[in-house]
């Protein structure tokens, strides 16, 4: 009885679901499923679907609802506990269309029957799915999810620094200030932003654009770019052909870059920089044994981190200089695995 | 038996040494004494001395040695504890003297006959001072100490955050560039460097003499100095007049912007506008409850927290906008309670 975990990671477009065996590793899935995230109407159906869906996950795989010990359901939102009745509210979901303060815990507790429930960051969870699938429990971890934004999550000791308003970790609105001359080609970027501004996937792939119409370099990038272009007969017939073109993406970038492209070098250059300063200033803060880098971007494996430590060195204070840095390992399952470890 | 707690704060020109009743408030001081730091001989002297100042500062209070519990003893260098035994080292001490790794409480255990002593980082100290001061042992708080550099401590739950290399809450060291309009006139400061540079004690007093130095305004700061000038005879002898000339310390700063001097309040505009940066990049990592501002510059009071939060405000990531901000009220005893109330 009672001997599974149920990992849920609510993300704007489609919810994971996996069921955990409590005996094994914490890492080992023993089924799972995903279904699409249905944000319309305030996002009222978004937890009956995850109720429903854990149902037939349980019914498909062969066991009983009475068997779920517990379930951990991470959210794109600053999840706020009250610290006197240990009660968890989702503060608003923009991305879930949820509007106001949502009570999660209590609202699948009623969908479900299971009386157990957590519910964590998103960017918390896979943070804390990396952080025990690389064996770093006893350890201060930054997890940073490189990809359409910039999560991160803080793990000491195997537990997330949840942050007083749910928002500790969210290391992408720090402002900055890029020191790499190139930003001061680009005039098209802003000279100061969030960090997430210029060095999420997003981030990579506005920067070079900006380089592609602005420098005059030669680059694989823009061969690629003129390739593509030529292949597509819909922006021949295109007003602005500037807009419709395919502009690289963050590991077009990287693939160019480690092919030793001029151009796209000067990218990574300006990317290790700017988020050496980062990161840097994170160590600042909380000084962690190891940053652990995920995402879509980290697909360039050890030339990201690699160039990112080189750069993080220049900046930061001397005694946090050998700061281990690390790849994530999980990917896209991180943060259905951190959740259903998530709470007691 | 075993009734007092024995804090101990160095500095790197005095001791304080405080004795503590366990049964009374934490921030109650039985006695305290002060010595000076013997640097010379690689500091060499420093934790024999005080032990002896602990023995005469028991035998005036009329107690035994074996009536101390535990010593607490806050220096101005990293502290890192060996995860598997516990073990802690003080990993240099430039401002002491110490250029080695050195087990404090080992020595200093065998000069007092003490055995429970613990060693914890200056501004840890202090920090943790303020948060018992405050009653918020409940709360994640960040205590800035703005004096000669930049402190910082973070407390969680009543308990330093120490990093893994001992600099956790070493905030003066992140990297800044300032973006209010003043830096741009003021071409003698460095564009990009440590957050203390610019907003320090000495920072202040370094931005004060870099615009009076280049700006034609008018200000009581100016006035302040030429009268200290005209005072003063070494002045005029002087060759390079500039350099022997009282330039305004921060508190002449914060006391002129006050009373509604122009220039001083532009520099109080880039003060609190350089260290909201800095505050909201610590709040984009940690995400705390509260700051708690100390050192010599919170003696502007409210105007400076005051100020402070409101550009704050302006560079944090929404979710963390209400954080609260307090003066602290231990002043320079604050290390030295600390550092009584520190370890187990």
């Amino acid at each position: 009885m009672s001997k599974y975990n149920i990992g849920v990671d609510v993300g704007g477009t489609t919810v994971k679901i996996g069921v955990f065996d409590r005996e094994k590793a914490a890492i080992d899935i023993e089924t799972k499923t995903s279904i699409p995230t249905r944000t319309e109407n305030d996002g009222v159906h978004i937890l009956p679907d995850i109720a429903e869906a854990i149902a037939v996950l349980m019914e498909e795989y062969g066991a009983e609802m009475d068997d779920v010990a517990r379930i951990g359901i991470g959210v794109p939102g600053p999840v706020i506990t009250d610290r006197k009745t240990g009660q968890m509210f989702v503060n608003k979901c923009v991305n879930l269309g949820w509007s106001s303060m949502i009570d999660v815990p209590q609202e699948l507790s009623e969908l479900t029957g299971v009386q157990n429930i957590s519910v964590i960051n998103d960017a918390n969870a896979a943070a804390l799915g990396e952080v025990i699938a690389g064996s770093c429990s006893d350890k201060t971890v930054v997890v940073v999810t490189l990809g359409t934004g910039i999560g991160g999550g803080i793990v000491q000791s195997g537990r997330i620094m949840p942050g007083a308003f749910g928002a500790a970790g969210e290391i992408g609105h720090i402002k900055i200030q890029p020191q790499h001359p190139l930003i001061k080609n680009l005039s098209t970027l802003k000279p100061f932003a969030d960090l997430e501004y210029y060095v999420s996937a997003t981030g990579i792939a506005r920067t070079a654009k900006a380089a592609l119409q602005i420098l005059p370099d030669q680059s694989i990038l823009r061969d690629d770019l003129n390739a593509e272009n030529s292949l597509t007969d819909k922006d021949k017939t295109s007003e602005d052909t500037g807009n419709s073109l395919n502009w690289p993406d963050a590991k077009a970038v990287m693939d160019a870059a480690k092919k030793g492209d001029a151009l796209a070098l000067k990218l990574t250059d300006f990317f290790f920089d700017t988020l050496g300063i980062g990161l840097a200033s994170v160590a600042g803060v909380v000084d962690p044994d190891m940053f652990i880098i995920g995402g879509g971007v980290a697909g360039a494996g050890l030339f990201l981190t690699d160039g990112l430590q080189a750069s993080y060195r220049k900046y930061v204070f001397h005694a946090s200089s050998e700061t281990e840095f690390r790849l994530a390992v999980l990917g896209n399952d991180a943060g259905m695995i951190g959740a259903a470890c998530s709470g007691n």
